[in-house]
């Protein structure tokens, strides 16, 4: 496997473009569109949240086919809480996309990010689309990336190359954070493409393990989103014999997969509302991955080693306290906490709770000032 | 039920004190004591931290006696993570107050509040203790509250009076926040006593039923603390026939310590670290109390919703949000959010979740750029 430059365009026979249609008052591009020039074999992992924005809602039924060839993204508006004019919104999008593109209106994905509560202004969308079609382009994958950031500071993106049965294949991907970043499916947006064969079942294996491990390994706030979707189409322009099972190829995919979540799950920390520090927390020792894992977030939540690292404050009581407080069967004697300078950028944290032999890493920023006023602001 | 001015020492039979022995660099009084001048039936709940500290464990010992008839509690050292010498520091202190009151060793509880893992510095405990027994006074409650203050900006009491079969009945507390403030049995201090006579089962459930809706119904920062005790002392001074079942006095009783813990809860909120708004959440129309309480405490423990309340941004799609971040049966069309000015210092919020009958109250503070300053400098 290899990193190479670029996001979503790299992989043969994707396109893309973005643009902004007006959205967002700062004239900031709001407006993105990814295409397979051949229907792709496509899956998706979507939020938890009770509480489903209409595009979540519209994309998750329409993966329901096997099959997709585009996605269109619109920031600073969440088509959530938006009723039945939002969901049918999220569907003309998506039917709007697909003629002006001339393919299937099912195999058009749509996807929203930014404020809740608000119609979306779909008049604008709509006037939008030609042009976003016509921009489409095997450079586009970075103008994508800008257009679906809402406060985040940077484009996300990243293309891997790899071999498959003697191919070379390629996965890119683009996602966006920044706040409202917590576990639980995905918890931002993610668009991932590759040319690599492979059938439905196994890239929805791979996806749900990387996004694990991942971008259900990640949190900002501890709130999670509405919105969040990470979705993977892959067309097979690679031409490798499809993977249709577990084995090498799949291991090889899998494996690739993760580094570009993973990846793009550190930079959405490393981009967090307000981030002055990236803190990388492993819990091991656990009963259970579950355990470690549950150990990991309450550290990562909580809220007085978020702010003891920003304030370069070396506080372990803190760190005692948020694992004692899921009442784990620990006391003071078992328990062992190490970790690095708290003055540094980077922050490593390992609790030992001498329970068991199960290990997890959750990333996490810290709580700053400039969180409090990102979001007592942000409307 | 009557509220009157004082706070421990309102009761018969009590006396307390506080002082500076030079725990705190700041020279701010550190050290307090309330004392029964009889043997007083005793009830106390505690942190359900895994990690307790040695105090808490003392006590909670302690308190297997049906009585006891003083506590002595310091603040800025937790004696946390103290291993076996912070053990030995709690016991002695209790000792050497009991010595010098010329009491039972086992009716002296001890209470510990400040930073974790650091040792208790007990030789300047033992030397003030002379000066505080004898400083103890019928007018040294609030000196008493003074003392156990960390974070907090001002002392909090409160007495009320209430009658009880045809006898004048006093309840007067103390209590501490004012950051590390979650749900899960007292997560602060609390020192309650009074003159009723009332037998140590019923004290026990009077006060389990007035935690439950006061100091278990706020939180802070969603962290919850290794050293939180709620202890009450009840010396039968007052002369009324001993409550010993469920009952007219029985409810009386509990009624009115709900009122004490209540208040104090509501001024631990008030007086959060960085706290600029006071919020109210009520859910109802929930299935269970629990899901209700659920439910509160995820909007109050929502960092969005918390800075949104700071910033004056009426922002509700956080607050749709962090209920469906439960996963409850709940869609956008049956929920029903409603709440008042977020301009105003009291902020009410009220949520419907049309899934039943119960419901439930959670108070809790916004999160503020001083509560990022404070918690980012502390130690």
């Amino acid at each position: 496997m290899k990193i190479i430059k670029g996001g979503v365009t790299k992989p043969r026979g994707f396109t893309a473009s973005g643009l902004c249609c007006g959205i967002k008052r700062s004239g900031k591009p709001d407006l993105a569109l990814i295409f397979s020039t051949r229907p792709a074999v496509a899956a998706g992992v979507f939020t938890k949240n009770s509480i489903k924005a209409a595009p979540v809602v519209v994309s998750k039924e329409k993966l329901k086919n096997n099959e997709a060839q585009a996605i269109v993204a619109n920031s600073g508006n969440a088509n959530c809480y938006t009723g039945s004019f939002g969901l049918l919104y999220a569907k003309r999008t998506a039917e709007h996309v697909a003629e002006k593109l001339g393919i299937a209106k099912n195999n058009v994905l749509v996807a929203s990010t930014g404020i809740i509560g608000k119609p979306l202004p779909y008049q604008r969308i709509k006037t939008a689309i030609p042009a976003l079609v016509k921009g489409l382009s095997a450079g586009g994958g970075t103008k994508a990336a800008r257009a679906i950031m809402t406060t985040d500071t940077k484009p996300k993106e990243i293309a891997v190359t790899l071999t498959l049965g003697g191919k070379k294949v390629t996965i890119g991907a683009i996602a966006k954070g920044s706040g409202m970043i917590a576990p639980n499916m995905a918890t931002m947006l993610g668009f991932i493409t590759t040319d690599a064969a492979i059938s439905k079942p196994m890239l929805h294996k791979a996806l749900k393990e990387a996004v694990a491990v991942s971008f259900n390994s990640i949190t900002v706030d501890g709130c999670m989103s509405t919105n969040d979707m990470v979705v993977v189409l892959a067309n097979g322009a690679a031409g490798n014999k499809t993977v249709t099972k577990p084995g090498k190829d799949f291991k090889r995919f899998t494996v690739a997969l993760r580094a570009v979540c993973l990846d793009l799950a550190k930079k959405i920390v490393l981009d967090a509302e307000g981030g002055t520090k990236f803190i990388e927390i492993t819990v091991c020792e656990a009963k259970s991955t579950a355990q470690a894992r549950a150990a990991c977030f309450a550290i990562a939540n909580s809220n007085l080693v978020k702010t003891a690292a920003f304030g370069n404050n070396p506080n372990w009581g803190r760190i005692a306290a948020a694992v004692g407080s899921l009442g784990l069967a620990v006391d003071e004697k078992q328990l062992r906490i190490k970790f690095g300078s708290f003055a540094k950028k980077h922050i490593h944290i390992c609790v030992e709770l001498n329970l068991g032999a199960a290990a997890a890493t959750v990333f996490t920023s810290d709580l700053s000032l400039e969180y409090v006023r990102i979001n007592g602001k942000y409307s």
